[in-house]
């Protein structure tokens, strides 16, 4: 039996390089050999024991890799193919699936999250591709694995963000939070016409970043009141579509106070602890307000569209690799990513 | 300076009959002389001291009558006819309701709610009518004043929950209290191809008449756990889609325990106190949920459609009117209507 | 080898039974025992000849049955459990599919219309389902076999033809056409609705049947022009959605000259010959008008909300099963439905 | 009586600058100051008598300028203030306008065009604005005239076709005809997110253009088959949206030919003659293709939401404008238009 490193959790605090069998392809299914991968923030709620995972299970959810084995009934793909497989693997074929809620894939909530959550995950050499059909997306030529290492996860959810809250040619859109993910819906805003972004953070390589990215103004949020000062952009209106890409109870707050009338609060953040609806901002229920949230969209289709949008150059996001490791020193990998410091914003992993 | 009854707002806990000056038509304006109206939810959070209503301020936001006098500039209606205007009363011409924000005129939260809560109602012998080229919306012959007088608010506010929650044939959909809204909610949800319509309630005449507007299922909160129920029905999916049409944190909290992943919270209550999103039944944010709130569409377009809707035969809203009062006793009115004793569903007032 | 007797395309003008052998189960495909199928108008442009399908072809897209082999790879499901195959087989794993493109299956126009098109049909013993997953969907108890006979087609079809035109609480639609097609077109706008509906053909049983489904009025246009009648009725607007269910250039060019500006033209006929737009009706492009072709929604999804619907008593389609024929009579029932006479609508075949 | 110039339509094949009456605002209306307006297709047709206008009307429907009067009920605004008002000027309170299609207020086809079509327009020194409060757009601080002239026509109606083909990230779309309204799709296709745009036109200024405002890949359609290409370029799949943006039979079915099943063909043109519908690439009415027509979108809101896009930098329309006329020497300007010599693609007119 082939052995390989994956980095599994065993248990609370503590994610480990250790050794597995490499997978085998079942009928349906595909093995990759994972050439590039990174660590989401969701891997940090697990590593802390946030998340309900499995000790033993691998983690790991944004492979980009080559197929190195592909099991019966998988046509139209060659080993040795370069291939993106996105974060979230529907199966294509369930109620969810087929009513176009993939993510939410066997009618379970996140159901279409597998990877290093249900399923071993491709922080390892080798991960094995459920419904390879609905999920191997080959790679463009000429685009490298740092170009697409943000499809699988951190650019679709993002883009998922904008595309979601409807945003339309000339709007105002504000996102608080410029990590990977509000970097990436504040990309996608730009994509989708709005005309004033808004990007709210305090990390001054975010804000820059988040200008680069598209944004027209920058709120660092300890020297400005961001629910203030969006009002005071917009006379007063409030901002048409308002993003929040951390998770916590004072920027889905802002993100409320922040917007107009009959706008749309689309959410990306993972909540812990008590989220709640403040009455005022909230216009008691009558404001016509939209909640609206995201999880990650998945498939090969999607990857297809995120790769198209790269390979025609509307952005570049290798510039959200700040670091690079091998698999082989993984946990520090972790304990930087974890610790936020060093300006790191992503890093890429190469077993 | 001809003389009216109206239904005024003297300071909380009191709505007293008084004496006013019959109101005149400005450029653009009309007057309607109302020969019958209603008493809603809100007019007792009003009466009740809960919303901000200046004393001295006429309530009501339910008008039928007759065009009384029409002022500069308002064409295409003679005196003399017949007309229902809706609750709110869009001006058509400002940002919000020229990119139909319609209820959020002006851009302000609830803008376009004026009758009875920015200027004077309608439980008078007259009220006045802002934007009369928008909001006067003539009846159909055949239809008396009591088949339309669930048009101004009640139908539309709860056909709006059903419109907005996105129901396609064949959803399964809840509707959490079935007071006037939500029966209306029910009946709009049949109305849109719901295959399987659940609502809730414990008072047994309003399931009753649940099940003649359209509820397939019916369920006594008392006697069932209606989240356990629903999830029973579903499987264990859920509902395609929840109403909120009470404004509590338990009825709200029970449309998010009842949704499924991908589902649509569609809420129409006024919530007072706090209101709080289980994280549990929110996933965390990473269950492609959607919470729209609907304040009650108005404009004339509106109000022919709800009347065409009941001129076809689809539905009789007569049937939810319980009781008739001249307005001379509105105060008795008031006090049946706020003590939800008798089997009151709604109450006609006739000036 | 087990053989069974099949409906065969033997050549334009002939569709033959003949002797074949029952199909077997590959990986991912189920066989189903067919317990009733039916004839469509499509199935008569085959036999014609009008339609490019390969000679010794089992024709016939149309199934109920009960499973009878599942292979590789096909889970949750029974052998001898009873299920509707809808015509339309999507895959589901495709870029068409993951789209939500299912009818274009494979990125082909009509590319989910495999039966009886592209591989064998059901007018047969046993047809084999392709992406089984996708595609088998359990009869709920209760319901017979004819009651569910419209659900693979001619119900999905014109519900659909409702659905995308768009239908809001309110509207105006009319229907041109009441072939069974256009009479599920007509109870799905009702589904939707929709408060005036507006039924065209000259057949009086299948006028009498479009009242029974649904529309308010009903024209047959050899005694009325229907595009000034729905003029008249509109005063002189039109409707908001038309609806073509016939394939020729009088019913689709009608459509567009009762549609009202910013109106839908929702198509569901399969046209030959030449189709032009009259520039007159259309506005010469200015009108905001949208024309909207809708190929049968398939999929075990699409197949439960229909069957849901049926379950819920919404309507019963075995109303348009007029004639009821044994497999091995097959060639007469052909004979009937193609000649359209005896007050035909459709046949039941029972193999 | 104060007089002014003004270009009128005298008759088939002659627009002459004449004196007028300089009008006046009544209730409801403005005089607005014209400081800059320009020339259109449509003017070029009304020209040549292909459309029904009345001789005597003063032509043009695209003003910059300054508010000279104001009307009773008009507030909000000052004397002196420069504003855009749209080439469509919706009343905003009719049925058609509360229901979102303001193009065709009143219900009638291309109702909200009433600039030099119903009503005097904008080739003048002065013009009245109906329905002022709808309709008068302050240009903000920082814009000159030239740089919002596009808005009220050709930004707008370009932006539409790209808006209403429902274009989403990561899409293939192309555009057919690079004149002013075919470059504002082509760079409205690029503020939606399309990751491959492909315009297609023979005038090398044109495609250079093109290439400018957002195109990837352009098409001398003398050259190269664009149909092939754009299939070839798609890998046979065809494009996600294909936009009309001449108003030929040809470029019509080049949309419809180059257009992928279940895509949408997004249609600016007006066509003349016979408009036909070709069945092959129509998959006979079975490929879920969606044809949407739009009139230029027009009133405040609208001009807003464009000047605010021209505000923030995402495109600059000054490139459209290739040559300036005095008012006086507007039959010269038209003679060139006319031609389209010269490299002309928009003139500036200056009263």
């Amino acid at each position: 039996m082939q052995m390989m490193d994956a980095a599994v959790f065993t248990g609370p605090g503590r994610i480990a390089l250790e050794r597995k069998p490499v997978p085998q392809a079942g009928p349906g299914e595909a093995v990759v050999k994972v050439t590039m991968t990174t660590i989401c923030g969701t891997d940090v709620h697990i590593l802390k024991g946030e998340y309900p995972v499995q000790p033993g299970l691998t983690i790991g959810h944004e492979p980009v890799g080559v197929i190195a084995e592909l099991g019966a009934g998988v046509a139209g793909y060659e080993i040795g193919q370069r291939v993106v497989v996105g974060a979230i693997t529907p199966c294509g074929q369930c109620h969810s699936c087929l009513e176009a809620h993939q993510s939410q894939c066997g009618g379970h909530a996140m159901g279409g999250w597998r990877f290093g959550n249900t399923i071993d995950g491709c922080q390892a050499e080798y991960v094995r591709v459920p419904f390879a059909m609905a999920n191997l997306a080959p790679i463009p030529d000429g685009l490298s694995d740092e170009q697409v290492l943000m499809c699988p996860d951190i650019m679709s959810t993002g883009f998922g963000g904008a595309e979601n809250g409807g945003i339309r040619i000339g709007d105002t859109v504000a996102v608080f939070a410029q990590g990977p993910i509000g970097l990436c819906a504040t990309a996608g805003a730009r994509l989708r016409g709005a005309s004033r972004i808004i990007a709210v953070d305090t990390v001054p390589e975010r804000l820059a970043m988040a200008r680069t990215l598209g944004a027209d103004h920058v709120i660092d949020f300890r020297q400005t009141d961001p629910v203030d000062e969006i009002l005071r952009l917009t006379d007063g209106r409030g901002a048409d579509v308002t993003i929040e890409a951390l998770g916590t109870q004072q920027t889905f707050e802002s993100c409320l106070r922040a917007l107009r009338p009959g706008g749309t609060l689309s959410s990306l953040g993972v909540y812990s602890g008590k989220l709640s609806l403040p009455l005022d901002a909230f216009a008691a229920g009558l404001g016509d307000h939209k909640i609206i949230t995201t999880l990650c969209p998945g498939g090969k289709h999607r990857m297809q569209r995120l790769m198209n949008t790269l390979a025609s150059g509307r952005l570049d996001l290798r510039l959200l690799v700040t670091h690079r490791f091998p698999l082989a020193r993984i946990e520090e990998a972790y304990a930087l990513f974890a610790s936020q410091t060093d300006g790191v914003l992503k890093v890429a992993i190469v077993p």
